[in-house]
């Protein structure tokens, strides 16, 4: 009979060797900015797991989090440590978790499901009615330790993946499931918005089968990745007609599978319009605000799917993109930049600029 | 081996019993109203077969080309004979067709597929690049005869099916193919707009295993029908919250499946709204213009799927709904008038009122 | 932060108003028979519930322990309560379980799956690499109190099922698992084998929509309730040719889905005789050795599917069965007997006469 | 109006510049050996074109027609040219064919489904009730001319694919068909049997996304050519434990996918033992008696799923080949032979020794 352990061993027991400080990048108060502060290396709950973080992945919502735009401001609790792209070495688990054990390396799967409403006891952990993020609703891996739940961490083989693309599983996940959402063996596909995710699902359905896939941005730094990442065509929507180029490069009717990454109306609107009858469309790209769609001649006549996709399939997700790079997926072009946290000034504004890719942030390499 | 005929015997042999004039409700130039005018027996082109019309119903497209408003002006070409739900009696077939046979009874696909295009080769002749519609693009059959292709033609036992049941196969093939687009067992059902089509989704859902069927429509004759064929709760979106009251009444989870039939931006927004998470969506109406879509919180973070409907899935759909028939669907209900061809004035006027169900014509019943 | 409990906790606080001693049926020893006991009520685990036990239904593999067969043997470790349907009250849950509450009426899935293989890990729980079976790999429900992972309830609304339903909620979701592995709606379905699981999957299948639901069974008292619950057609393959006639009832072609639940050579032979071209076979149904197939005609020339169903999806299964219940499914009259548990030995009688349908075991209904 | 041709036009007017008699393989004769003859060119029924053959592939179907087994006896009735895959150029179209031109590159579908019955109306004529096979049923393709329905070819641009590639686009299909029948991306695969549609379904599934491809066949040097063509894995069942190193090869799991191309009683079995749990197996390989499995352990405990295979989907299968091969795929180290026609004797015997992979006869290269 398995015993759960004691609150006191909890808390005694695995922190033998840890520090009692470190290092932690905070939203502290309301207002734009972070602090690099010293803090308490936290206490873990039922089920938790303590992670020594190697390295993290900035992303766009660590962006409005830090600018504390409208968005952060309803949602962020401050004093907050942020960072949901991560991974990092197991450092300590309460006597009832058997699934990791200390040492481990792991990637850290951001979005912690309540595992009890319907959704979680149907399958659908991904989409959770009481979802909660690390680094946004508790904290975050921008430090030296992060809490989180066992059930969160996926192993990885340590040296099977580089640490820096272990960083960013999270979003690679979310490339993955956007891409697999249909099947695109012998497909055309079209990825609108080359961001990160963009850019990976680039890759990812090239070794799906795709027999096309092409890819718009609006930035040139960003064309030249996706052109980097194997894109077959590469359109600037400033001066292409996407619709029209889609179409003529797959014998004017149109592309089979549109993955949606830009959140844009105009990039939406490019997407349905380059959409084959019949066509399927993931929508991953979030937009700001409501977007007006052609349901008629778009979606209706064409009987066009659209699927809007969220999160990461738990865990099949994780075994897809798994699969994938042991398979020979590159995303390592799309790492632009790797700073240390205390650069971190410096790594939020390359990504501000738009001229970045990915950016890394390095803790506690081994 | 098959011997096509020669032309010669394309216009003689079948005719020798058939008169050489008929009645025919006619757009006979542009401009609003229709005309009953006698005109020609048609011939038959290679592969089409005669058919002596019985009953016929009318579409809201009808109206539309009765009233001539910019799309009907933008597709009709007149003289061009209307109509294209009907059922009727094979009363003539060139010798190389082999499919029909002078007397059977049959219900009309009024969709006419190229045959040779990528998506008929696929099996998805129901978004053929080059589709007519019989009384849009050809003439249609609110006439004694019309030509159609043979493979147009799906047969019914004589008597298995009410002649004004077998009228209507075309539009209970679009609430086939939108209800049954996906699984719906122990599933909670929203449908949005209880036009015709809508009102038939509503005992088609109940017959594939739906657990919860609620229905809205702003007009009161409407929602009495929708009760009438077996709605578990009927909703007036002018003053219910719809979304609200599908939500409480499935636990406050949402409907997993909405039919939406509205193709008002309203019924739409209510229907997104009313959809749980990793829900499905159904989009048969046609909204007239672009609508505003809250991809962000109604798709994106819900995950959902929404699938645009045109048309029926040739046969798939035309066997589930003959296998439902045979099952016990009843959609007399909500067949609300039948009219000789010669009142077609008083029958446009009826479905024009909003007041009717489904308005029947009758030619030749036997 | 959620504290677990401690040992002391978990042990005495629940149980102040619980008895010590409790019935139990056990197989005490190697060899055939039962016997009715007074043991302790068992101690929890982690994540574990203490469920009074309302009522049990008794199962095959329940008969197999009885006669202690060869697999019995080669499973079974005595002394071990026996006992996997059943129904009850939450009697006690340790501090860290929160997805149920003493009070709530639950059902109980009996397979209890590890959480942590790869097939847990992708919502596979049914097919868990390391399953345990409630009253075979550990204690089972025959008993006054049985001991389970909280995380094998499902929350029943009390009143709103019988509680002779409740406690077969576990076979009825084998039932709903093989019938719903694929879509029924407007199909022809051959349920092969009549005991209690081939019984429910009759009005399942018709709840699901099919068009028409055969079925056979070598026992006159089955047939007879094969046609209780709505089988459009009943045969005795000791005189019917059972696939002839299936496919003279579906119009020569054969039935588009056959559930199996036989496990027999013969039930199966028919079967995939009676299954039409591209059709489906869903096998619960288990043979208790290798089967002749003939591959090439039954299912390559025919692109048959075979699809083999194993427990229940955790918890699309649960939710789907439920759903079904609310929309009226009446599996009532497969429950033949209610028994006492003192009554054990003349009900396992009943059930190896082969003349009963379910047979029940009430404890403590309230 | 399209108009039909009259018999006298399609007998006279394409024929002006073909010549009156062609070299014919032919099985004139009941029993063994084939002859090589002059024979008329055939005349076209409707809708069928006329084909000059550029080069064919020889198929075991071939050798089994060549040696007059007890299948062959019951199936072919002499006098038959033989022959079913094969590539060439349209020679001739009656004036109602408009699918293809007179100069069109082709490749043939060698089943020729009626079109009427009700698997054809619902899209699956790949399983047509009245499927009737070319160089089988109907004259075939060894010859200068073949006859077949327009519906039946396959463009493909002229230059595009190898001539050889073009030939066996039929198997290539059945592998393609096998291969695709589930979603094969980060997934391990088996392909047990490698003739030259198992060693076609190595590339195609590496080229799907598979993570990983094992292969088995008895014959060395098909295991050397499934080694050529990608597979990450090659075992010999003569000497390995063939399951037992595939789950090896995966974790101890077993493989997510067999493509069973052997039809061997213990290719069959060692498929099954190798596949995981809720595993899939394509099954193409064709038993020439029934096959025992051992269905509780390999499917029912497994949920395996068993999917028969035959033919190819008219055109979803052919617009996947034709996209891989677009793609990269290469075949071309699986065709070891290439012979002109009068060669066939020489042909025969390599095939039937069991040496070569795919033998080609060369006719009428341009």
């Amino acid at each position: 009979m398995v015993r759960p352990a004691t609150r006191a061993e909890i808390l005694d027991e695995p922190r033998r060797s840890l520090p009692a400080q470190m290092r932690a990048l905070v939203k502290h108060a309301p207002g734009p900015g972070l602090t690099l502060q010293t803090v308490p290396v936290p206490l873990l709950g039922a089920g938790e797991i303590l992670v020594r973080v190697e390295a993290g992945g900035i992303c766009g919502t660590d962006l409005h989090i830090y600018g504390w735009d409208e968005w952060a401001a309803s949602r962020i609790h401050p004093p907050r440590i942020i960072g949901h792209e991560f991974c990092g070495t197991v450092a300590a688990t309460p006597p009832d978790v058997t699934r990791v054990q200390v040492g481990d390396f792991i990637a850290g799967e951001s979005h912690v499901a309540c595992g009890v409403c319907q959704d979680c006891r149907g399958g659908r952990e991904h989409i959770c009615e009481r979802l909660e993020i690390l680094g946004v609703d508790r904290n975050g891996a921008f430090a030296d330790y992060v809490a989180m739940p066992a059930r969160n961490a996926w192993r990885l083989g340590r040296g099977s993946v580089p640490v820096e693309v272990a960083a960013v599983m999270d979003p690679l996940g979310n490339a993955v499931h956007t891409a697999l959402a249909t099947d695109l063996v012998g497909k055309s596909v079209a990825v609108i918005g080359c961001g990160p995710i963009g850019l990976m699902a680039i890759p990812v359905a090239q070794l799906a089968g795709a027999a096309f896939v092409g890819a718009s941005d609006v930035r040139a730094e960003r064309r030249v990745l996706a052109r980097r990442v194997g894109a077959d065509l590469v359109l600037d929507p400033a001066k292409d007609d996407v619709p029209g180029r889609l179409r003529e490069a797959t014998g004017r009717v149109g592309v089979d599978v549109v993955l949606e990454m830009s959140g844009s109306p105009a990039g939406i609107r490019d997407g349905l319009r380059a959409l084959r009858s019949g066509g399927w469309m993931s929508q991953l790209g979030l937009p700001s605000r409501p977007v007006e769609i052609d349901l008629a001649n778009e979606v209706i006549f064409k009987m066009a799917h659209i699927q809007g996709i969220f999160g990461r399939r738990i865990w099949q997700t994780w075994e897809q993109a798994t699969a994938l790079l042991g398979r020979g997926l590159d995303i390592t072009p799309i790492i632009t930049h790797r700073l240390p946290l205390e650069a971190f000034e410096e790594a939020f504004a390359l990504l501000r600029s738009g001229s970045a890719g990915k950016v890394i942030l390095s803790l506690n390499e081994s």
